[in-house]
């Protein structure tokens, strides 16, 4: 039996753990020398491997490998970059099966969240139609929670813990100002369309008048008066008010509170921020002193406090994807099975991609409670395993972490050059 | 030798290790209790002291001393309350001496900044006018590292780790994505009058290269057309742009530019943020993809990923302050004073407060390259020891930081009340 190469690329926004997911894959393909010859990684995701900007992974030592498995961002690269449909630019497809064929891979895995699962699906029909041999395996990812087929994604574990965390520590701050200073605290969190994150937040409230008091979903219309209101009776019944708010918060119009036209002094329209808005809104109608928050990349970068059940998780997802390579699976996604909540246990299992691909998947109904500014104890019981434990990296002398920083070569290229904006090849 | 009680009080903007002084405090007075009887703390700070609302210390257990020592904010409350002089309201003073009085509080230990030294020095004067034996000794804390006499104010060392944490791992989230989508990454950190925690971000700047690619100080007057040169060069020698902007950014004319006076979709003024206003000119006048973090009170309440150094200063500042007290010490801070910088050795010894009241103490020249927009060698000699070492807090199985998180009861009142806004006794 020949041995597989494996192609290996990360895929839209990045998150605390998906190098983990790299170097679970990295290090499961070292383990198999005989069934595993090269492991190659698409320099910015997708897009390298469209323009065969490859990354062969064996310059990395094993020290480089442990450090991987703690360093947030994508080392290899990743982008945004959706491929178009088989029938609307087929010539991209073909160009991915010529790379594969160009460096001999058996095996392509694409470590990504819900456009990534149909690329990969995509993909693997192509091949077919072309036959070429290449397995095709989605590996889970994204912070946004939202991917089917899968109990949790990645990534989301510890932004949660992220989130759960700075909003426990700000509000403990908060709590000790409120007599003379800041009475309201704002945290802005991610999630454009789903609340995941904003929900971690409720695991820090264990009983009546903990915060936070109040979070502000994507999923429930913004209502201006029982907002304030709510603020009001925070304020005056614990002292303080501490709130999470989703950047995804809309109106009952459905727009965007953080779109709702803001300029600053120059004039320009300000874009994002909703912590701003809402603090606005408090001041002026609550007269309340303030202080806002956005955490932005910060929450998804955080690797100094990521959950280790999380990073076990990328490593898992990682590692099974070869392993259900190599017993011959394609066009599946390697998802996490919650088999228990208590105790916490799960395995990772092959999901077929057409199960996956262009689902998002919601919060449950159940999740929040009838007031629509907290969370539920189904809620609770799902998130608490994903935050549990501490997953810290080494640090050096210098006070910093040592998160892997380094160069990366590319392997020489094999064809002609390919124009993404064209889909089409360029003489070299 | 009869013995002495002690009062405590926390005072000003918390930080994550001022509990850490308080467990110091309370520690070494409980291994002398032959010279010390009870430790009172004052709720919310001075005020508490003011109106008579004492907490008994004695009420906290070694495992709640022990989870104290680890928990951001001030388990006591802290308050923004300036005495005014002497002079202005010596009634307030003469009222501070008949708690002391009525309480026997034969220490005063104020832990907080600068107004908080002059306070202690105005008591101490008052007292020995009074013919009160209190000794009065100031307990350094504050984020901001302004405070003279002392090398480094307890709590930013923790708040420079976080931003310089904090910087390295979102650098390294926007490396990854800058080829198809955010090139420019903005994070405000605080200090309105001085750029010590913006330089913590330097720290990670080890070569050419490396982020954060520029730092815009509170003591470098911002140029529009300078700072859009430099972020255009950054992105396109790197491919992307980290910058680390301090709250207190002013323009020539001496104006903050988060003052600018934006407006939001309700037409208030929009107070803070000065890294949205940055990102605004940033896609406005280059028209790149940008992201923007304020981490707000996150940074001076994240106790999670406090400096070990910064949280040994803040024990033993507490724990010495005590001993001066037992030396017959009053009028003094209880400084850090650096011995060397490698190995990093310090020992904490009393200053006279006339020599530390109403400084404050700036950042030197030579600690900003010549260019405006990074730390020199002498300053990273000066930061690097004050980030060393991690100090993480205890978790529980929820996931989250064990912090202590109780309700405390107060002293009996043995006076009339008082009323801070009157300054004059009310019948009870």
């Amino acid at each position: 039996m020949s041995r597989k190469n494996i192609l290996y690329a990360q895929s839209g926004g990045v998150t605390p753990v998906i190098n983990a997911s790299a170097a679970g894959v990295i290090e499961a393909a070292r383990a198999r020398p005989d069934q595993i010859g090269q492991v190659l990684a698409g320099h910015n995701g997708i897009l390298g491997v469209l323009r065969e900007e490859l990354i062969d992974t064996a310059q990395l030592t094993s020290a480089d490998l442990h450090a991987l498995a703690q360093t947030p961002g994508g080392l290899f690269g990743s982008c945004r970059y959706k491929l178009k449909g088989l029938d609307e630019n087929r010539r991209e497809y073909e160009r991915l099966i010529e790379v594969f064929r160009a460096h001999d891979i058996g095996v392509f895995l694409y470590n990504g969240g819900n456009d990534s699962a149909d690329t990969a699906l995509k993909v693997s029909q192509m091949a077919k139609l072309m036959g070429v041999p290449v397995q095709c395996i989605a590996v889970p990812k994204t912070i946004d929670n939202d991917l089917e087929g899968t109990d949790n994604s990645p990534g989301f574990g510890s932004v949660a813990k992220y989130v759960a965390v700075s909003i426990l520590e700000a509000s403990l701050d908060v709590q000790s100002m409120a007599s003379t200073s800041t009475k309201v605290f704002i945290l802005e969190v991610m999630g454009r369309h789903a609340g995941w994150i904003a929900a971690a937040g409720g695991l820090v409230k264990r009983r009546d008048g903990d915060p936070p008091h109040l979070i502000l979903f994507p999923e429930v219309a913004f209502d201006e008066q029982r907002f304030l209101a709510a603020v009001r009776q925070a304020v005056e019944t614990y002292g303080y008010c501490s709130i999470v708010v989703s950047e995804g918060v809309r109106n009952a119009d459905g727009k965007f509170l953080s779109d709702s036209g803001s300029t600053d002094a120059f004039g320009h329209a300000q874009l994002g921020g909703v912590a701003p808005v809402i603090a606005g809104l408090v001041k002026d109608r609550l007269g309340y002193k303030h202080h806002w928050a956005v955490s932005d990349y910060l929450q998804r970068s955080a690797r100094h406090l990521a959950s280790q059940t999380d990073l076990e998780h990328a490593l898992a997802v990682g590692r099974t994807a070869v392993e259900l390579a190599l017993d011959g699976h394609s066009g599946i996604l390697a998802g996490i099975e919650r088999e228990s909540d208590q105790p916490y246990r799960w395995r990772v299992r092959p999901v077929p991609l057409d199960q996956v691909a262009n689902h998002e998947k919601k919060m449950p109904d159940d999740f929040i409670t009838e007031d629509g500014f907290g969370i539920t104890e189904a809620c609770r019981r799902y998130l608490v395993p994903l935050i549990r434990g501490e997953a810290y990296p080494d640090y050096g002398t210098d006070g910093l972490p040592d998160y892997l920083r380094c160069g990366l070569e590319l392997v020489p290229p094999q064809l002609a050059e390919f124009d993404v904006e064209q889909g089409d090849a360029l003489p070299r």
